[in-house]
């Protein structure tokens, strides 16, 4: 495997963190190429001094940058398509991945994708921009890189189903009456996985899965009605894959994102690599599993039905949740006022047109717009 | 995939008529070119009217066959080499299973092989045939089964670890008071899988792991410090293997051996096949795992020393397991005397030379002998 160039976008989120703590362990096999981050001016420069990348942008311009940096959303798009760069390690949060994660594909990279709402959001366009620049996108998440790992070389048309693992988030089992109360601090507290805030409060209202489906519907290019969700509290098996003749394989190990970060890195190869705990079926055990309750966590049931209602929906469903766990998390609604703010999004909007970037964009507006106006 | 010839040694046994059931169901893509048995010629025929292979045998001479049959232990390397015949399943019991399985690897077959004692017994011999005839092994133990699907057409060299699942058979938590004291009926009362009577006692002993052990070093090219077993008992996860970045992959299914059966004929492809139930991981929940009590079952160390030992010691182990389970089998020695005649054959016979397929076949017979004048 030669050294390849890396640029990660959102280096200083919770994902850019663990890339390039596991690249730093890999500096014969990748260099990075180009860092940007949101608003952490600080992290970024650090990161800038220890891994030396031809380019650093930073998208809040209200920030100081230094010198060398270029400043505005501009530099996502610019730091995906440098020719230096082979994978682009997408870890923006939210729908703001998308024009960068479409740029990289039309430029031939890899997209080692955590941005799941690109998929969610615009999952034909991206399809497209494959087709047309030789691009492909790797997923990061932990259910999708098991999936792929699963899955391996064989034919798509060896898949009869996907089941999906979902940890069941801080509120499984909470009553409605509990979950009416619940608090952002309980909201952020997950049981198995350390992630960024916002995907720790899709994670506990189930969201978060739903996006997955849609994504696992785009990566594998699988119908929904093959796609199953099964809540799994240990977060030790990522996902299973059922074969045509009735086998099932899956991947495991403790949950930590080191492990897919830098399989998206590698595959279809491995490197080995110390960053992952050795799995202990012993000390693991048991692995148990459970439904979903789809009637306590609404968002996931709206998000499935608004990935095959296709068109603008899941643009929709997924601007009208950040907009709502924005809120959320900046204190100002509850959290079931989360999926009622999806709800009353999607039938206003769900019909809106999708097809092109720009009607999705509008769409992506129109729903935060509504949510914004609902409280 | 063309329609291919299938050759089943052994197919009135646990294993054969599995296979003739899965083959049943996929007439398009096999047909039956030969069948043996051991005895059972009732059943024999009944296979001929349904199956019209071109070859029948019939190993023990002193039961009727039909006119068209052939008779004698001749009949297995014979079945093995037809030119028809595109896979060799070789459900034999025992080390009798040797000389067929080199046959059908010297003549470029591929051998489905639940016979693991081929591998055990000369496990050296069969990789040599391989690369004489360019045959190949496909095994149909779903421990193995699952190894080879988890690694899918990855590189060896990606494998860190094999762990083999156990069900822990039977005795799973006696106490070595009540283990002294088991009976037939006992041993043959497998918790979770229906199989023939040797492997079943096998199980009990733990002996069975200990071949399947050896076995896996032989298939898989794995170093006997990178095999580990691990008490599964719902016998739902079939085998993991850890891979060199630390991921974990692991095949599952409800325990049938069809399953198994199915992929040893089609591997790397998959055939749509409803043999097995579907999965469901909630109904199949827990899944929980268990150290092996080595001192209880002293059987399976002494099998994967014998393994790293190497020469004749594996062809000891499994000759002395073989004659002693007969005897168990036949109630004239108890449950505790399998390893205790196991452990006297290794320590007299355990350095006998063991690199000739005649050397191979005279410490068996020794190790037989032994046993026989033990009790």
């Amino acid at each position: 495997m030669k050294s390849r160039g890396v640029a990660i976008l959102g280096s200083t989120g919770s994902i850019g963190t663990t890339a390039l703590r596991v690249i730093s362990r890999q500096r014969e096999r990748f260099s990075i190429t180009a860092l940007t981050a949101n608003t952490n001016a600080a992290l970024l420069a650090e990161q800038q001094d220890e891994f030396r990348p031809g380019y650093v942008g930073l998208v809040d311009s209200s920030e100081t940058a230094r010198d060398d940096w270029r400043s505005g959303a501009a530099c996502l798009v610019e730091a995906s398509t440098l020719s230096g760069t082979d994978i682009v390690l997408n870890a923006i949060v939210g729908a703001a991945g998308l024009d960068a994660t479409l740029a990289a594909l039309r430029a031939g990279k890899r997209v080692a994708l955590a941005n799941k709402e690109t998929l969610v959001v615009a999952g034909a366009l991206a399809e497209e921009a494959c087709r047309e620049g030789g691009g492909e996108i790797v997923p990061v998440d932990s259910e999708h890189s098991a999936v792929l790992q699963c899955i391996a070389s064989r034919p798509k048309s060896d898949v009869r189903r996907i089941i999906l693992t979902a940890s069941g988030g801080p509120f499984r089992g909470w009553s409605e009456d509990q979950l009416a109360s619940a608090t952002l601090e309980d909201a952020l507290r997950h049981p198995t996985w350390t992630m960024g805030r916002k995907i720790t409060i899709d994670s506990a209202t189930l969201a978060n899965k739903a996006l997955e489906v849609i994504e696992a519907h785009f990566l594998f290019g699988i119908p929904y009605d093959r796609i199953d969700v099964v809540v799994h509290p240990q977060s030790i098996v990522h996902s299973f894959v059922e074969f045509v003749d009735g086998s099932v394989v899956a991947q495991m190990s403790l949950p930590t994102m080191e492990l897919p970060v830098l399989y998206a890195l590698t595959h279809p190869e491995r490197l080995p690599d110390d960053g992952v705990a050795p799995f202990d079926p012993v000390s693991a055990s048991p692995f148990t599993f459970e439904p979903v309750d789809m009637a306590r966590f609404p968002a996931l049931q709206m998000g499935i039905d608004a990935g095959r209602r296709g068109g603008a929906a899941p643009a929709v469903y997924n601007a009208a949740n950040e907009q709502a766990v924005a809120l959320f998390l900046a204190g100002k609604i509850r959290f079931g006022d989360i999926p009622r703010a999806i709800e009353t999004a999607l039938e206003s909007l769900g019909d809106l047109p999708g097809k092109t970037r720009e009607q999705l964009l509008a769409a992506d507006a129109e729903a935060r717009q509504m949510v914004m106006e609902l409280f």
